[in-house]
């Protein structure tokens, strides 16, 4: 089995859109910039939290092409290439291998429910052999309580015996800690990241290489802190921090309240727009949120404005 | 509320792929006008029974530009123009008003979970006003069974209320009759097709205009003869026929079920390919469905060859 190429705190990107619905490639360069400077380990743009499936396949790749002629490394990428076709899917993790992407983070295909895993692994491996590189690292992305679709221990493991070098990891956003368990258990070696902050230093403890959390667009500090330090005297207390961050922003509905975070403290209200099928927050929501982040000491905005200084 | 420009037995067709998994344009030709010689009031492409979300957008359209260049009439075809992104769900959607298609049958936007209403008013809303045609004709398609995301009473009544004229009907695959019965109390003159032909008798008794039935790929005529002389005295029996049809092929899983059937009975084995993330029946899963349909008389065989002598 091939070693992860991705470890440590990777973010799953919002997407800023225009005032006219547009994929804002502006704003997602220098988010995307910004996001590194904080100290992200790698970006997984085009993931649930980037509302990627409400782009289409054309919109993500010349967002992609945007942020590679920006200057932004490919290696440090993970773009999103699932959809429920496998035309599509190879079209998207083509385009990522052809831009250098250190890997790609691949839904299984989500409209047809109850498909046995003989058809999930026909259409896994069918979009590996269309892309037909070697350069292509395929992440999994197990998120059943959205895609309603995942990948069994049986499955994953059947992937990884027939991919050794490609089929390299694995994003756990399941939100059971005894499914992340039991895969870090049976795959020793495979790049495992919880889709969630919460189960980081559990993870590390057990053998995962980081994570990639939603809450990584407005916490990097805090997640890499915990990250770095997860086997020092204060690895517990800074666990104990993120987790509060994290579940006072997730008592909201997560995307519109990152972006609502993003546009207050960077001073854009702009960013706040989402795409239906989401809706934004409401202005009292927002209110309430900030609120909620302030009793707990949240500091996005004294160190965007140190930063500034 | 404008009435339906569709009524009767319409078919969500099955899509051939050829021994590349490429969709099979001459075929799929040759089987739209099949069904339309065996009476087929129209033809509902790119429904779930199609695999049409395992194909991508730009297959979809080259099969929809074949069909019509072989001749068969726009006006007679309701294809799917679903998608989980606003931007590719116009994109098919024009590209189905272009070709002078009788409407099209819109999914939800089917990847985000638990969306509130107001975003998936937001998202069809947004489609429509994309498209700007008078031309366009929407069908509501609710599945919640495999979407996981469906239109509720009060989205419908919201639907119809902002585009009386474009949003004329809703084909009901929750196979909820309960469900079926509400929209059609709700919306008088609004174009209901029951997703089943199990309902056909009960949906027509209410105010429902037709059916679409995958078992429509294998049993027109059946259906037909229900739907015609739903007010005659035969009208328990013909339903009672035509029901029992339907649950012996449902009892394998459908489409793959579907496909089997059409390649014995037209002498055609590659119409058994299924795209992956769906799976072919086994050879002894065939013979069984082949011989559960011997057990009741099933007769396209008998029909087929009395048409070609």
């Amino acid at each position: 089995m091939s070693s992860s190429p991705f470890a440590g705190v990777l973010v799953p990107v919002l997407t800023p859109f225009d005032r006219n619905g547009q994929p804002d490639g502006a704003r997602f360069v220098a988010f995307c910039r910004w996001l590194l400077d904080e100290g992200a380990d790698g970006l997984a743009i085009f993931g649930t939290t980037s509302e990627a499936n409400s782009m289409s396949a054309a919109e993500r790749m010349a967002l992609l092409d945007r942020l590679v002629a920006a200057g932004v490394p490919a290696a440090k990428l993970m773009p999103g290439s699932g959809a429920c076709s496998m035309t599509e899917a190879a079209m998207l993790a083509r385009h990522a291998v052809e831009h250098g992407c250190g890997g790609v983070l691949m839904l299984p295909p989500f409209y047809y429910k109850g498909m046995p895993d003989d058809g999930l692994f026909g259409f896994i491996s069918g979009v590996i052999d269309k892309v037909g590189s070697a350069a292509l690292k395929v992440y999994l992305y197990h998120i059943p309580p959205v895609a309603q679709v995942g990948y069994s221990l049986d499955l994953i493991g059947r992937l990884i015996k027939a991919y050794p070098n490609t089929v390299v990891g694995l994003k756990d956003s399941s939100g059971d800690w005894s499914n992340t368990a039991a895969i870090l258990e049976n795959f020793p070696g495979f790049g495992v990241f919880p889709g969630s902050e919460i189960f980081l230093l559990d993870g590390l403890r057990k053998g995962a290489v980081g994570c990639i959390t939603a809450s990584g667009n407005v916490n990097v500090p805090g997640i890499r802190k915990a990250y770095e330090n997860w086997q020092g005297p204060q690895a517990d207390a800074l666990q104990a921090e993120i987790t509060t961050v994290r579940k006072t922003i997730q008592a909201y509905p997560m995307v519109p309240a990152l972006k609502a975070i993003v546009a207050h403290f960077h001073n854009d209200p702009e960013w706040a727009a989402v795409r239906p099928p989401m809706v934004p927050l409401a202005a009292a929501q927002t209110q309430a949120l900030l609120a909620d982040l302030r009793r707990i000491g949240f500091t996005l905005g004294e160190r965007r404005r140190e930063a500034a200084e």
